[in-house]
């Protein structure tokens, strides 16, 4: 199997682009796929500052290493979940990599913050599926250390995968709102919002681990241990099988909804957005998920102090 | 296990729809489906006259048989596709239901009928896959048998199985085109065409191959010998794979795309339809689907005539 750019020997190959490459020209690939996402999406121009998620992941530490070589200007955010042994490890592997380069990076560890709760005590004292608690409680404190840290973007490391599930997912259901929002790039309905980007939409899962393996990144390989049986894992099957039936499956699914589909569903989203009576971030109702998370763990607690 | 309904002893468990049934409850469940899907979604009226396709397979008899004990006028429609001994079985089958019932059955051998070509030939001289062939095939002979029979409606079997892969299908290419005309009714466009119906399209497989059963109906059980690795099956094994983690995921599916998302794409289907210059049936070009097949097959054929 040959390089498709210089013909030499091939150490990847991608059927979904019907491709081959060698290590330095599936760099450049890789790269440049991102770099088109940023450009044809107008995710961000090389003036603004970008706060970059980072998990420790592949993913997130692929985006970061693209950006930072594209030459933007960028700040790692690392939030720490308060998940065991999975976190320690992933707050290691995103401090060696800022470190390593000399990159900035803010640690935000939740159990440290604000009303003090890791995702497992949230998860334990509501009747969110931990994924579910995790998700909206990621958003509050992404939304808050990007107005804190002054940027003008958001940046995650969502990938193809990530988006072709949450997209089955949202398909499977047909919640029109969601879909209605499901787009690499969210404008902010607020001023205390940024605006939200996802430079790999088009990369997958795959391919972003290749980058990340050619390019010596240490990143972790667990993953989360409540993710077990998770309905994102169980759509990720599907497509997975679907896709090796039929190669670019999972990117004709994403482009096809953004570019066909998604503009019918765009039109619904049009609620007014308040700000959450307890915390000040913006908020559909009178108080914002987030809070009304903490709200039903201090409920909780105080019942359990008055009927110990 | 008991039945739901009357408390004795259950013999179908039906997780999406979180309950069991015995024998006689059963039977009841099933056709209370079906007519309360006639009626919702306004089918046919009791005066109507309906022409039933018939494959010889469970869901078209056991959708025929309910028709019938509910009482509707019923014409069954068999066309023979010519597709070997699979062909033979099934048209056995259809005959056999409308003898023992007495019911007037009309049988179309597409072999012998206009061009005289099986979904086999038409296949094999046309880049189409048997199932394309053979689903733009059967199309123009339910419409022209419906026309000559004089009938009000076309029904036809499709159950929640077909539907959701369908959707799936059309969801995963978002086909706007096909997902505005994906409803279990369609009105007729076009004075040739007559209304086509689905009462089934909630019902799943196994619902109708349970009540086939328990009926006693011979149906024809091989599959088309042209269907293995047909992208459809591909579809319906992850629907099936999504079900068992969560039942009730294809009935979701289906419903809610019609309640929530369908009306959205429906806007978009507005082409105008003229009449095929060949055949005379309906068509959105100068040429009928149809009677392109046709011309495919017949332009090769005299290739090979002149250059043998």
């Amino acid at each position: 199997m040959k390089c498709i750019r210089c013909r030499e020997k091939a150490c990847v190959q991608l059927r979904a682009h019907n491709s081959a490459f060698c290590k330095p020209c599936y760099l450049l690939f890789f790269r440049r796929q991102v770099e088109r996402a940023i450009h044809h999406e107008k995710m961000f121009r090389p003036d603004e500052r970008i706060l970059v998620a980072v998990s420790g992941g592949k993913d997130s530490l692929a985006l970061w290493d693209v950006l930072v070589d594209l030459g933007y200007q960028t700040i790692g955010l690392y939030l720490g979940l308060g998940i065991g042994e999975y976190s320690d490890g992933s707050r290691r592997c995103a401090e060696a990599f800022a470190q390593a380069r000399d990159l900035p990076l803010r640690v935000v560890a939740l159990e440290e913050t604000g009303p003090g709760l890791g995702v497992p005590t949230i998860a334990a004292s509501t009747r969110r599926t931990p994924c579910a608690a995790c998700g909206t409680m990621k958003r509050h404190y992404f939304d808050t250390a990007a107005l804190e840290a002054g940027v003008d973007v958001l940046a995650t490391g969502h990938n193809l995968d990530d988006e072709a599930a949450r997209l089955l997912g949202n398909v499977l259901h047909w919640q029109r709102e969601y879909l209605a929002r499901q787009r690499p790039v969210l404008q902010p309905k607020h001023p205390k919002f940024v605006r939200k980007v996802k430079p790999l939409y088009l990369v997958s899962e795959y391919e972003s681990a290749v980058y990340a393996f050619l390019r010596g990144i240490e990143y972790v390989v667990e993953e989360c241990p409540n993710s077990a049986g998770a309905t994102q894992l169980g759509y990720k099957d599907v497509l997975n099988r679907l896709e090796t039936a039929s190669p670019g499956t999972k990117l004709r699914f994403v482009k096809e909804y953004l570019r066909t589909a998604q503009p019918v569903f765009a039109e619904v989203d049009e609620r007014p957005l308040g700000e959450c009576e307890r915390c000040g971030m913006p908020a559909y109702g009178a108080v914002c998920g987030f809070c009304n998370l903490v709200l039903e763990v201090e409920t909780k607690r105080d019942r359990l102090v008055a009927h110990p």
